[in-house]
């Protein structure tokens, strides 16, 4: 784990500070990454007139001067310090708090800052929600608004909920919802939870809490225990709660009184450096180093039979530790099954692997067959020439002659004999959006009669997402007009499901259909597990190879290790507020014309979305 | 009212058709504009085997030579004969319909008629939307979808009841919301109401049902009584119900067997033109004379301080017959109120007319004059070079030399004596909009200390509103890259309000405040009057020009007659579904800079919109 030098980022949030530079050269001494501080001094009174504040010659707040550009933007997070009810019924309160929020705004705008914290306490925020949403789409700023929510209620202080009058939906959870909604999902809102003693007890809120753009999480001093030693750790529950949110890129901030002044701030630093440690040690697998950094990254579904994949991309899927072996076990249970112990000397069993790529199934089809020491004759079809470049250099080198590489379309090549076990990986991340269906029904001439098909069945599954990262994302996307009718095939992180799985479709083979059809139409029900915004679906697969040996990306299921597919990701035009107990009810069509293969999907509860993806206008796989 | 020659368009409706062009001529000749028949023969078997529906050597249905193209277009419109059940449970009758439904709908296609006529008998429908969506998209067909709903329930048939199972919100509206919905609003899909014996007793469905794209009434002969000498007429409720729909563009079809046949079915139609030709007498007044043709147009609202009016619009606006009687009447009680009995012959009163376009309102003034023997001294101020010309021609000619023209912005003029009345009309749709506010208050330097500003107060007024028409019709428009982000001015005719209009801001004159604000923010709570989809709000204004005497668009208290101003309408991003009792909450800001003046709209119950126009992005009003 050397390579593994990266420390947690942490911050110091400090109420009031009579010297900035001296204030930030104490929290770095303490290895904090940055400071957070007012940006104005909150006993300055301020009076609103007309739509200006009338200062007095005094300063609004300390000079610019104090620090260098470089340093405001890199050490600096502007804070809210007061809590502004730009939505008073009191229209003095409110125009004076739009006042003194905008001025605040515009200093941080001045300052170039990377960051503001603003809190949010409660849901009359429509003026609010207006100044925020009118800063993030000024082009000639840049920073994020980072919206302050507690964990819990019980984190109220006394004197802020005097100022505010409550409501029906009254949870943090409905004030950020209302928001970001009023805000049109803007990517440059996140948000700081701030922990408190009680933690939420339902599990389904952590999650719902996981599936928002979560950037910071502050953990006030307050919560900090003191060890044997008489260091400041955290209790069990909130060390268990941290350590959910630690797949987030997220940072802390420790924020009031050293509870331990023997000690120096450092020590709250070094003990959440010492959780991420311990978190990054845990986490590092196989999997993880090849998936990281493609968390929550939109990427446009693989269009195989109409693109040449490239070798960056065979390489990396070449390396998968589990679907190879699983290929292995299956051949060789195929080949155990096909031919007897007394035959195996004798009888030799021909096997093709359509779209052999690189050769990675030609090569498990090989040791398979060592290992059950049965006689096989090997066909390698493959369409892409430059991967038939690759077979034929190995069959030069590694491979024997009972091995015949074929250059061809496997929907073409006329044989001169027939297959045993036809062996084929063309499954996409909701199994037949790459068309095997049409793939392999195209190559069935080739089996014989009582031939084995591996895989011979896989399954699409589909689960309800939130997800504020991913939806922004997709509006964000300029590639398409409807970028919302698209599927995306992305590695969800900042997600959460509203409901388990279901099973959507399934393609058997060989497919001895009368008439085969691969159009598919599926309405799936799902009950929404908690109050939620539906922004998509999340789609998955999985595959039985041979008998039980299988291979899944389905949660519920997922094949330990396995990293070769990610998710796919059908959104929604519009988010769909769901409550606890909501009937969702998604309607899916797969549609099949000569040309191509679409899919188009709806929702028909608890309200009707448009239909997505007409005519396969945005999204479609072309079958040539 | 010779001109109104036009003829109520009416179209039979048959069954069945043994020869179509003796069809056609039985229609023309007995006054019918057009044919309603099926395409396809009902008997005719149909089977689904995969995506191909299998015939004999049979044809499908009569040839496309029976006809002149030319003829198919203007004297057919298809009907779907049967119910094609594309959403049935059974994945046989499904593949069937879905198979049945689409052929028909490429007959339409390639005989290029203008519209297809689909009964929808339940909310089972998102397989029959998806198909329906996809025609409606597909740029290669021109037709339109008329979607046939009987009115009341009793109408449904048993045969069909049988096929379809019943859902909970289930009336023929909530069929067809569901629908439109699924295909976006689509302008290419239309209503036909069956009328029934029953009608709703609710005025509020009525009027919902008025609110969606009706393009037939649909009357089965059945309904019709005969008089006493034994012609076929509807009985007072069916009259009453088919005038509220004729303001609408709709045509008429008669379907069923003639009850009447010693007079031929031609009678039908000759009641129905009748009912209509009594209706264009009774609606024929001015105001309908200069608003023919403008229904449900969307129009930019006026940028008058950026852009001189044009002759033409001067022209119209002059022509209103109620408006300046009532600036007369205005300006003659203040003249009286200024000026006693005692002093008219000795007092001049000084009134100046900011913005006097071409003249109207100066005319007024020298009536106003006339009539209570008023001594007045008149400014005519006008930034337009073109106005100019013609208020100095009618100096020249018709007015004294008490009249002075002056060229200048009211904002800038520096006048040698100040006003004892100033007379201004710079109102838009919802008052303030064409910067009414921003003019006057920098034109009442000119205003003595006690003067008098006519008008005085203006208010806007708001209220919720369906309309498929409009919003199908702003979601067209290209002009800006988020069109429902613009309010437009428009002649709503083909909208129902979901509740009554509420009062928004309000705007006085002279604004003696110390410090001047026309920054607004309003919040409005509606409670809706029925289950209905949101698209937008109107918005309308009322004036008072001087005491009691005022003009208002508002609804609820119209100048009778007044044509000068068409309703406001400000569009919502998504359309939002409420129900009855719903607490509809809007919030309003208009916002001023320096530069121009422009509104944002958000809605936050029953759910959250996203705030529109921010920074005014899309829309606003320039100041210079």
């Amino acid at each position: 784990m050397s390579s593994n030098n990266k420390t947690v980022r942490c911050a110091l949030s400090v109420s009031s500070i009579p010297d900035i530079t001296e204030a930030i050269n104490n929290a770095i001494d303490n290895k904090f990454t940055y400071l957070i501080c007012p940006l104005v001094n909150p006993r300055l009174k301020r009076e609103y007139i007309a739509d200006n504040l009338r200062h007095q010659q005094l300063p609004l707040t300390r000079s610019d001067l104090d620090l260098t550009a470089e340093c405001w933007q890199n050490y600096v997070v502007g804070a809210a310090h007061q809590f502004y009810d730009c939505d008073s019924e009191d229209e003095t309160i409110r125009n004076n708090s739009i006042c003194g929020l905008s001025e605040e705004l515009n200093i941080v705008a001045h300052l170039n800052l990377t960051n503001y914290l603003v809190p949010l306490r409660s849901d009359k925020i429509e003026n609010f929600s207006r100044i925020i949403n009118n800063i993030l789409l000024n082009k000639l700023t840049m920073f994020n608004v980072i919206i302050r929510v507690p964990l819990h209620m019980n984190n109220l202080d006394i004197e802020i909920e005097n100022v505010i009058s409550r409501s029906n939906d009254d949870a943090p959870w409905y004030w950020w919802k209302k928001l970001r909604t009023l805000c049109e999902e803007n990517t440059r809102l996140g948000l700081a939870l701030e922990m408190t003693n009680d933690l939420p007890e339902d599990e389904n809120e952590i999650e719902r809490w996981y599936s928002e753009p979560i950037r910071m999480i502050i953990i006030p001093t307050s919560l900090f225990l003191t060890n044997k030693s008489g260091f400041p750790v955290l209790s069990k529950a909130h060390q268990k709660f941290i350590n959910q949110f630690l797949k987030l890129d997220i940072d802390f901030v420790i924020e009031g009184a050293n509870r331990h002044p023997e000690r120096g701030m450092s020590k709250y630093q070094e003990y959440l450096n010492y959780i991420f440690k311990q978190f990054q040690t845990n986490s590092v697998d196989k999997k993880t180093q090849f998936t990281k950094g493609y968390e929550d990254c939109l990427q446009n579904p693989l269009q195989p039979l109409m693109d040449n994949l490239e070798s960056q991309v065979y390489e990396v899927f070449e390396k998968d530790p589990i679907k190879y072996s699983q290929y292995q076990k299956a051949i060789a249970q195929a080949l155990i099954d096909r031919v007897s112990e007394e035959d195996k000397k004798t009888k030799e069993i021909v096997i093709m692997v359509v779209g052999a790529g690189r050769g990675p199934l030609v090569k498990m089809a090989i040791q398979a067959a060592q290992e059950t020491e049965r006689k096989v004759k090997l066909y390698a079809i493959e369409k892409n020439k430059n991967a038939i470049n690759t077979l034929l250099n190995l069959k030069n080198t590694d491979w024997d002659d009972r091995i015949t590489v074929i250059a061809k379309d496997m929907r073409e090549w006329e044989p001169t004999e027939k297959a045993d076990i036809l062996v084929s990986e063309l499954l996409g991340s909701v199994g037949d959006n790459e068309l095997s269906p049409e793939c392999l029904d195209g190559a069935q001439r080739l089996l014989k009669d009582d031939g084995i098909s591996v895989p011979y069945r896989y399954r699409s599954f589909i689960a309800p997402v939130q997800s504020y990262k991913v939806y922004s994302e997709v509006r964000r996307c300029k590639e398409y007009e409807h970028p919302y009718e698209a599927p995306y095939v992305i590695l969800l992180n900042n997600h959460c499901r509203i409901a388990d799985e279901q099973f959507l479709f399934e393609f058997t083979h060989p497919n001895r259909a009368k008439k085969i059809d691969n159009n598919r139409y599926g309405k799936l029900e799902f009950k929404a597990n908690f109050d939620a915004t539906l922004h998509g679906f999340a789609g998955y697969f999985d595959s039985h190879l041979y008998k039980d040996v299988d291979i899944s990306i389905t949660p519920s299921t997922h094949s330990p290790g396995m990293f070769s597919w990610f998710p796919m990701f059908f959104p929604l035009k519009n988010p769909i507020q769901v409550k606890q107990n909501d009937l969702i009810t998604v309607h899916f069509w797969r549609c099949v014309s000569s040309k191509q293969v679409h899919y188009e999907w709806c929702v028909s509860s608890p309200t009707n979305s448009v239909i997505h993806n007409p005519n396969g206008r945005t999204y479609w796989i072309g079958l040539h």
